[in-house]
């Protein structure tokens, strides 16, 4: 076991680094700083094995020993990084919540540009377009884990990826599922210089969800909450593909939509 | 048309009935009262039609005609409800955002005891134990809507369904679908009185979701988000299945498990 960083003890509200790390919980200062924050031991870890080191990481005094803690400490001052010990109270003014888990850390953002994925890595790409709801997000990337995709491309003005909500309803998919931020007018050009197949769900022109011809690499885009996909998008779609609607309602809440449609697609692909 | 019903003027931030109004976004006045509140013209019509008709309804001064709003008016008149007229600046005192819908609601809570459903009325139903969040409990009950659910059953101590935010996200469906809430020592031997089938998704001694032997009244359970469902309670299962989990996580946020489960029963018992 590497011996313990050497740890900068915090015990003053207003010292300058408590309100630099408080100041990434809102996404004007992340997109000056190009970092986030992330909370708990479990999100730290699962960064980390990502190769998303932190390069901050605050302990609360009163934290539990963790043979994963004693892991990521090494590892953030085997990076360089920088280990500071502070206060649960402290602790909780930086990450907003009343009962912190005992650890916070900083790291750097990624590039998230088209150039950073490899379509050919996976046979189902998740697309979300305008979408507003960073626990959506976060969900999105949580199913995209699952149904064992290559990540999230997001298309147009969508909540930030690097929030602390999205982060955390990722349950940690945001280190390790591909993410990319792109606007239409170059995710299309994107798309049709490789192989790819672009599936939404619709209400116009659409085929049956269940048994539809889905290919891979196959691309499954949800549009905006409110709004859903606007009309143009839809039509540059290779399938559109219709769910049950049984009730009053003609749409489902986003990440669900995008969860059953490539629970679909999983399972197609896989029937081959 | 009716003729539009008194209403009365609120102009006073400090109006007792704008702080009762307003005291019912806390789960504790709600309960002591009996009332929730609910925001939005659509959200209003959707209770209207439902047989919900609002107690009180509070119309910003700055609304725009509508008229499905002046329906509303009129059933809140005609079942001698209270309609009251304020300032922008008020109503989103009461409703807490800042750019308020011009509409917002009072309506009487009502039977979510066991015997306010029919399990034959429907072929599927929602099950939730321990559900925390409430856009996850007003994203199933949107769910179930699509897919055509009789409702939806809450074990043991899950999130309000009456609270503003499960409302919002149930999209209407808290008004038009069944509403339980139930301790499972209840809700178990109410099961086994009747037909109905248990399904749970679980990691233990479960078969693929795919095609497993789902039989109408089927209830699909999910469980809390970060504890998943207890094991006695997996036990009393009729069927287990298990979701493909390609990556590293070894669960799906909750609303998405159910709404790719309950897709697969509804698919499932539509072949026959």
């Amino acid at each position: 076991m590497p011996a313990p960083a050497e740890r900068r003890q915090i015990t003053g509200f207003s010292n300058p680094t408590v309100k630099f790390i408080r100041s990434l919980r809102e996404k004007k200062h992340r997109r000056r700083e190009g970092k986030l924050l992330a909370e708990g031991l479990r999100l730290l870890t699962d960064a980390r094995e990502a190769g998303h080191v932190p390069e901050m990481l605050v302990l609360s005094t009163q934290r539990d020993p963790h043979p994963l803690l004693a892991d990521l400490e090494a590892s953030v001052a085997a990076a360089g990084g920088e280990v500071i010990e502070t206060t649960p109270d402290i602790l909780s003014k930086i990450t907003g919540k009343s009962n912190p888990q005992g650890v916070a850390g900083v790291l750097a953002e990624w590039d998230t540009s088209l150039n950073a994925i490899d379509r050919t890595s996976a046979d189902i790409w998740l697309v979300a377009q305008a979408l507003r709801d960073p626990g959506n997000l976060g969900t999105m990337l949580r199913t995209g884990d699952a149904i064992g995709a290559g990540g999230l491309i997001l298309i147009d003005d969508c909540a930030d990826p690097f929030s602390v909500e999205a982060v955390r309803a990722s349950m940690g998919a945001v280190f390790t599922q591909g993410l990319v931020q792109a606007r239409w007018e170059d995710f299309l050009p994107w798309l049709r210089a490789g192989e790819g197949q672009l599936v939404a769900a619709s209400l116009r022109d659409a085929v049956p969800y269940r048994g539809a011809p889905y290919a891979s690499p196959c691309f499954v885009m949800v549009g905006n909450e409110s709004q859903g996909l606007p009309e143009p998008y839809e039509a540059e779609c290779d399938l559109r593909v219709t769910m049950p609607m049984k009730g009053r309602a003609d749409s489902l809440n986003a990440a669900v939509a995008a969860a059953v449609l490539g629970y679909e697609v999983l399972d197609s692909l896989e029937r081959g």
